[in-house]
């Protein structure tokens, strides 16, 4: 046995496949995914597997690798998150997502730092080494709300759009302020004495992190769209392309010290529709299928790393410490959104209610972006200490926060998102009062979002269209696309149900049908069959007819080899219809 | 910048994003993909890749590693043809296939490896120091036909399928005795004497690694059924279980020794029929567009690879011996190829006629395989004149036979591939003949292919579907299937030629249907117009009708938020088909 030669590959399969069976498991079972989130049990399989390597080896279970995690597992879950990204939502609600991004995760970052360090000054916990810097490095890493777990929790729960878009929002966008935050307080630690300078560097660089991130991630999307414009005739690699080009924005802005998160969604957000109009439909079943396979995977990978991390002896536990972590991401967390939202709704029409600040304060789980910084920090005394505080916050808020939001969302009645899809008349209401809104904010010269929308829609399609599509591929408004949508499913519909030998229900109705059709030849008066042909016969005549001749006949042209499908065809099919719906008329 | 973080995904990234970008520029050009095979274009741009590396570094560039090749690369390739493997063909012509892939490989390795020897006698060479065993284990790398370069080659001429099989299969299934001879030899060269015992072992080596190899597989495959079985309910990581399992069998029979092409194959075609009446249909698209996709990436970078690590300074150049390398590779090839195909002409019914065998002798591309074992060699003194050898034989084969075999195919006027799938007749009547040879085979008391594909088949429908196949899923005859393919294809054309918004082309035929869809209004005598609307209002009716109601009626109910869609629908249009049937009859 030659283990050694094929070890990477087989324990990465094997790890993969461990993730994969462990999700049927749950699944196996009908009730408990909808108690207890996936998350959770998954961190279980990972307690139990790293458990087992204790039990085994005796020694502690490999922990998560950072690398691994930031390079590998995290990209596909963000680039699934911006690719799926409900636009609309999200750009009306941009103002107040940044809002908690930025301002909130400052605002937590150093009231946790702070309120700890009035902790360690407690003599009797025995705290009075951990500076105040390295507190305000602890809040730094442990503030940021985790996409994967926020994701996890609230793609099961189903609140209305706008809530859920404000907690997947900030936490997504929060990166760029945690990867500031981190590196500043993470090289202050190292620093003999800290300068205005340095924070002032600091401050110009949380805009550098941002704006930088988006200007790649877009950059790389364009010209995603525009290698897509040249796949026509091979289509199969074109999947690639959105996976290679994300993958190296991502990469990219992790080079250069950039928000490799921000980068991703900024990419995935400005290619999306100029891909998916160049690409082909099976192309696109595959990009989105295979996004969610894989963002899934990771997401399962995650979880039980999570687990498998916890154990071993890693850990400091120091309960005071630990306690008031937990304590004050509550809190702060708490304060913080009640005071943004305050601000937000003084000069925001559509305001947020309490009952969703609530769920917006307690929907602010930490997760695998905070275990993954623990690890990475440097070496010093207390390391040991901050891992365990934050495994012990991760796991409270998966766990506790996790398993209760369901029910309390349930208990407030919090609003639910609409099950169906909105009606074409809506949509066509929410176009027109866009432009309306539009020509409104240009007269009375408001640089709102409507007026900043309606120009980038001109440039769009004055522009970046004619660069980034193919000539042939006229772009189509998006209620076409809707409409194409819906009719390939109703057509699918239509061949799986013609398929599975719906006779006709009314028989009355086709039997009259049957008879005019045949009026040329016999003299109908008033749709009531005469004696050309036994009744008892003609019914049977029609039952096998209906059975059969639907699908024969659709079916005879694809198979003939003598002539082309496709052309003659759908005209034949039109005058039917015309005909039924005139006779129904 | 902080690139040594990145480097590793981003290089690896940046080689696939090239090879995609190669693939899209030969393919902007139609002319060139149609006289050379895209495989001498991706190994010219290795080429010249790997002379501006060269150039840049005045070092050799980067080879090809052998276990990235091995463990990554070789792989999706296989998988992808083993998957889409025809399987009829494959298993009628499953014995000429054996005796080629095994007699004839033997044949090559010692003609070449003796006849080399003999070379190395003339004093002019200085080649007295290559031993015969050497010899013989350069000629167990050298004899093997490659299925990537096959592959890529055969899939661009659209020769017939017997013959596409024939090579293809042999380049396949020769792995088994590459494997065991490659590995004979290589430790007879660094024993001290050979034994008898140890040939004979080597002998019985040969059926362990080759059955070892397809139980492997089968056993991996039939446990991905099986799991699939469970995937209803989270459809998203279906198409992941195909890959995993698959990759995991290569990898257990490559840390077994045994033959991992042999045992993916097996593993692809024994879990293909059970995992496509499990999955669902986007997973299934997923899943055939992933592997084409993996595939096509994969051979891209082996052909590029191959074009870069040409370039350098690892050749010794030895041209005698290089010469006389390719005319043996010639020459003992189709001396095999007559050989055998004269007892194969004896033995079976279905002959392999000159011509055939023409392309079989010619089609014997080598590629990557021979490649990465001759890198793999032990350090001994010849090895660059090995790699030398090998280098050159791939390229001739690769460029001089890849690029003239499609004139010759032509020239010879060798049967092409039909060009369409076989109707539902032929179908039929296939099915029918091989239950009536079944029936005769086991009359007559012969035990020949159709009386086991008999056997298989009831042991398959009365244990093996029940194990793998989800109850509810009863197993449909392979013409059902068919059906609800053509069916789903049809109603896909129809829902994209109705969006496009085709008018009816014989205006006086619809124009008549209106007018008999009236008839119960107005008095129709011949099928001519009255009065009541003026023709010009009518036609104006007519196309605005045309052009839009067809649509309308069809999306309606799957827009109208209070009507569930389907029930009534099929039913209704099952009838409007029915009367328009009528009518043209």
């Amino acid at each position: 046995v030659d283990y050694q030669h094929v070890q990477v590959p087989f324990e990465i399969t094997l790890w993969i496949m461990l993730a994969s069976l462990a999700k049927i498991g749950f699944h196996l079972y009908n009730k408990l995914p909808s108690v207890v989130p996936e998350s959770c049990l998954l961190i279980f399989v990972g307690l139990i597997m790293g458990g087992i390597i204790y039990g085994l080896n005796d020694k502690s279970p490999p922990v998560m690798d950072s690398d691994i995690f930031f390079l590998y597992l995290l990209p596909p879950i963000v680039l699934d998150a911006g690719y799926f990204m409900p636009s609309r939502p999200f750009f009306e609600n941009i103002g107040t997502i940044l809002l908690y991004a930025v301002v909130g995760t400052i605002w937590n970052v150093f009231g946790i730092g702070f309120s700890l360090y009035g902790i360690c000054q407690v003599k009797s916990f025995h705290l009075q080494d951990v500076s105040l810097l390295h507190n305000l490095l602890f809040g730094s890493l442990i503030a940021a709300v985790d996409p994967v777990a926020v994701l996890a929790v609230f793609e099961e729960i189903h609140v209305n759009e706008k809530l859920h878009i404000l907690v997947f929002g900030e936490s997504l966008l929060n990166d760029a302020v945690t990867v500031v935050l981190y590196k500043l307080f993470r090289s202050f630690c190292e620093m003999p004495a800290v300068k205005t300078m340095d924070v002032l560097a600091g401050v110009g660089k949380f805009f550098v992190v941002g704006i930088g991130g988006i200007l790649v991630g877009l950059a790389f999307g364009m010209i995603a769209a525009f290698t897509t414009r040249f796949t026509k005739t091979i289509r199969v690699i074109e999947p690639l392309f959105v996976f290679l080009y994300s993958y190296l924005c991502y990469l990219t802005a992790e080079m250069f010290h950039l928000s490799g998160i921000v980068a991703i969604i900024a990419c995935a957000m400005g290619m999306k529709r100029y891909v998916e109009a160049n690409i082909s439909l099976k192309s696109h079943t595959t990009i989105k299928y295979f996004m969610k396979m894989w963002s899934s995977v990771s997401d399962t990978l995650i979880f039980i790393f999570l687990g498998v991390s916890t154990i071993g002896e890693n850990h400091e536990w120091n309960w005071p410490y630990i306690f008031f972590t937990v304590i004050f991401c509550l809190i702060w967390r708490a304060l913080g959104v009640l005071v943004l939202t305050f601000f937000v709704n003084r000069f925001h029409v559509n305001t947020v209610t309490g009952k969703d600040q609530f769920i917006i304060a307690y929907g602010g789980l930490r997760g695998a972006i905070c275990f993954s910084l623990v690890f990475l920090l440097p070496d010093f005394h207390r390391k040991k200490l901050f891992i365990a505080a934050t495994t012990v916050v991760i796991l409270f808020t998966v766990f506790v926060q996790g398993m209760t939001i369901r029910p309390l969302v349930d208990l407030l009645d919090v609003k639910k998102k609409r099950e169906s899809a909105p009606t074409v008349g809506e949509q066509i209401h929410i176009r027109f009062l866009d432009h309306l809104l539009a020509g409104i904010e240009d007269i009375s010269g408001h640089w709102g979002q409507y007026y900043w929308k309606d120009k980038l829609e001109y440039f769009n399609s004055k522009y970046l269209q004619k660069i980034l599509l193919r000539e042939c591929d006229q772009p189509k408004s998006s209620i076409v696309l809707l409409y194409e949508k819906l009719e390939r499913k109703h057509a699918m519909e239509l061949a799986e149900a013609g398929q599975l030998g719906h006779a006709p229900s009314q028989p009355s109705l086709l039997h009259s049908a049957f008879l005019c059709s045949n009026s040329h030849r016999s003299v109908v008066t008033d749709g009531k069959s005469d004696d050309i042909l036994n009744p008892d016969v003609l019914e049977n005549i029609q039952e096998i007819l209906a059975r059969n001749l639907f699908r024969i006949r659709r079916t005879v042209p694809a198979y003939n080899r003598h002539t082309l499908p496709g052309e003659t065809e759908p005209a034949e099919q039109a005058k039917e219809i015309l005909i039924l719906r005139h006779r129904s008329l």
